[in-house]
């Protein structure tokens, strides 16, 4: 036996055996149980295979059972700590499900997401699951999908006839806002992530039906999805009569209107409340803790793998599922006295 | 010409053109020049292929080709905000070479590395690149990938017969203390991250040389490398006569240190001295902000995709390559008085 068994192919078996490599294929793929193999013949086989200490390789078997066990994972940015709990969630079910995780990461640049999704219906992954980014980044993408039959899963957006997993963010926003209001703050500014984001879009929706249903006038600022955005934003609201509330589109930016307000001298709470939204871990570090919604994004990664194994399985749901998020009440808001 | 192109097989091709699938195999791949092919059955089947409208698929010629055109990365945590730089960077440097990333979370569980692992080379990665982590996770690898032949890249790690690149943890670290030694400090205590942490062990290390060569006797705890190991690890200096200098094994232990000292009355840098090391994004947006040191984590990942290329053109340099930190002054440390 020889003692490199990766250098032993199915072609070395095939002439071992006196057979074609279409043969030595047949009789290795339980896929092609249809396609007879004379039993004399097959025991030829797979005495080579012993013989020479052969092991199919998964690409070999892959190709022939149309099937890589691989899914693409497609997100905007990784650096985001609201991802890596979701790339796990996702990794975690892939892997007890047998499947590897390819991950790709678009910078919410349209070229670059069109870009990866050709790079993964040519490898012929299984499957793709989308996570957040910008409806406008997936340009066509339904003709690529249909063309090549790969099952995809989105996470966190709607409106498209694939399956889906989201939060209610519009909910949550409607829900932290009327919080602040119930608080008795009036001057309750949203500080936005970027136009285009329908994340942004659907949490900037909740905060103005809450402020609507109160009759109250909204400041809004749109910013990028990070402690920059967040610092910048907030600057800008400073001047004059500054809100006594700002509700964050995400955590980070809810740090870095942390800092907007320790640079100008303005406590939190004391004197502006902050809200964010995620919880990602640092929210409960910062001081005062950062009162936040909770975002099940590990589960959000979960059940979009699980939803993917169910349209490979072709038993896919066409309604979106909705899982819950939660206001956790930190430190960061105050009564307004 | 059919409209479904992808469900034209290499089958279909050969039927057509009245030849074998190995035949239109060897006039596809550029591998097999040296296996003859009539021009006239050559031209039989180009012109099967341009009339069904064939697209040979990217695993079939992985196959044909050995080569997968794709590399895994495997890493402890990418829940940790010093990696996902990291993974932009072998990410972007992969992309411009051709090659896909398939990401595995590790976890920092031996079993779950060396099933990852498996799973690579089973799936005929072209190459590996394993980052930080823990030397004992990886038992017996090298026995893994001299029999698959995979190549393999390290980065943050030393002592391994492969090619690697790293920062000097060290040098950094001894910098840092020595800096805090500078500004007056004596009791300056090391909040280090998980013992068998290869990179833990060597920041610990570099602060044990600066405080030996000053003739100081070092505090040390030992705790995971989050803000709840270094809320912990702090608040367990707290005691007795507290330090007047945290050195933390990384930025997100530092964040911890922040909260513990902010509940215990604390101020930063007026009573305590804080230094951090990686300097995440939010080093920058905490108050006071982070001193800490840079570690090019993003130019890490570059230079490993590119190590990794330079392993399979057969050309890899045998000498770890050692990139530089840098010590960022910002406002966590005071000249004590």
């Amino acid at each position: 036996m020889p003692r490199n068994k990766a250098a032993v192919s199915i072609r070395d078996v095939a002439a071992a055996a006196g057979v074609s490599v279409a043969t030595v294929s047949r009789v290795l793929s339980p896929a092609s149980a249809d396609i007879v193999v004379r039993e004399e013949t097959r025991d030829r086989v797979v005495r080579a295979i012993n013989e020479l200490g052969y092991r199919p390789n998964d690409l070999a078997r892959a190709l022939l059972q149309q099937r890589t066990s691989t899914i693409g994972l497609v997100l905007p940015d990784i650096s985001n700590p609201y991802y890596p709990p979701l790339v796990r969630g996702v990794e975690d079910a892939a892997s007890q499900l047998g499947y590897r995780v390819v991950l790709c990461n678009t910078d919410r640049d349209p070229a670059k997401t069109a870009a990866y999704l050709d790079t993964l219906v040519k490898a012929r992954v299984d499957g793709v699951i989308v996570a957040g980014g910008n409806l406008s980044e997936l340009p066509g993408h339904p003709r690529v999908f249909e063309t090549y039959r790969t099952k995809l899963v989105m996470v966190g957006r709607h409106g498209l006839a694939h399956p889906s997993v989201r939060v209610d963010n519009t909910a949550a926003t409607e829900d932290a806002t009327a919080h602040l209001i119930g608080l008795g703050h009036r001057g309750i500014a949203f500080l936005g992530g970027p136009e285009g984001s329908s994340t942004a879009q659907d949490r900037l929706l909740g905060h103005r039906r809450a402020m609507a249903a109160a009759a109250l006038p909204t400041a809004e600022r749109v910013a990028g999805f990070d402690e920059h955005g967040g610092y910048d934003a907030a600057r800008s609201l400073l001047t004059g009569t500054p809100p006594t509330a700002l509700l964050c589109a995400n955590d980070r930016m809810a740090f870095g209107a942390y800092a907007a307000l320790a640079d100008a001298g303005l406590a939190v709470p004391a004197d502006v409340s902050v809200v964010g939204f995620d919880d990602v871990p640092m929210a409960s570090y910062v001081r005062p803790t950062l009162t936040t919604v909770a975002v099940p994004t590990y589960e959000l990664g979960r059940a979009a793998m699980r939803l993917l194994q169910d349209a490979l399985d072709g038993s896919a749901a066409t309604e979106p599922v909705l899982l819950p998020t939660r206001l956790v009440h930190r430190a960061s808001c105050a009564r307004l006295a």
